[in-house]
């Protein structure tokens, strides 16, 4: 089973759909087919704000991850933000999270990111123990804020 | 005292970095002049991953906000970070920074973002007041890792 990552064009929007409502319908993530598709059909269009993409054969994908871009003074330059990372249940437990979690990064920080950041439900154990075996660290002093606008 | 914002352009980088220099040196982030330039002036120079205001008189500005931005698809569109907030110690207090919290996110949703976050240090109550009465929530459940590239 390949991890092999192949960026996102709007060629692969249908498909890459169909695995974001998936992911969605797991997570209780609540939206629209119209705000679905205006969530992610920019990241295919080339926004400089972030990517998607596709993991396995473009053409039967079994998964997906979304890196979207920011900036950070502290750091000097460009970080990234996983926004969403995906495999197809039929297709866990292979290592393919791991796979992609260790060659996006270095692919990343090669193309001069200097920081890659996530998000983690503090009770789901198993997300928290994938992460830290592809060396993200818990930054528990910090706690995220959001005012929606 | 006045808490208007002005957008920073190249113009405004010497004065904007004796700024940012007594910030970090307030908060402990040790950086180098040259880097501390590096993570501030492409934002002065207009590139999409975040901008920075002056907050009162641009020729004698008392305090400063960076805002990154990034893409969220559950959002569907356009997130921010509010990357650093300043107010000189000989202004604090005066509502300079509340008026700012109220002003930019305001701003900031009209020209069409969905969302803005922060990071606070858990310890650090003046902070989350100041947050919370201009609107921002605790995302408890939630929790950052990230990993240096």
């Amino acid at each position: 089973m390949s991890a092999a990552l192949t960026l996102g064009t709007p060629d692969h929007l249908d498909r890459l759909l169909t695995l974001v409502t998936a992911f969605h319908a797991e997570e209780g993530i609540v939206m629209t087919d119209d705000a679905r598709r205006a969530g992610i059909a920019p990241l295919l269009d080339g926004i400089p704000h972030g990517v998607a993409y596709l993991i396995g054969p473009p053409r039967a994908a079994i998964g997906y991850i979304i890196v979207t871009f920011g900036w950070s003074v502290e750091f000097g330059g460009m970080d990234g933000f996983i926004d969403e990372l995906y495999i197809r249940p039929g297709v866990r437990k292979r290592g393919i999270a791991s796979e992609t979690l260790q060659s996006l990064p270095r692919a990343l920080g090669d193309a001069g990111l200097k920081a890659l950041h996530l998000e983690i439900d503090t009770e789901n154990e198993t997300a928290q123990r994938l992460y830290a075996r592809a060396g993200f660290a818990r930054r528990d002093k910090y706690q995220l804020m959001t005012r929606e606008l």
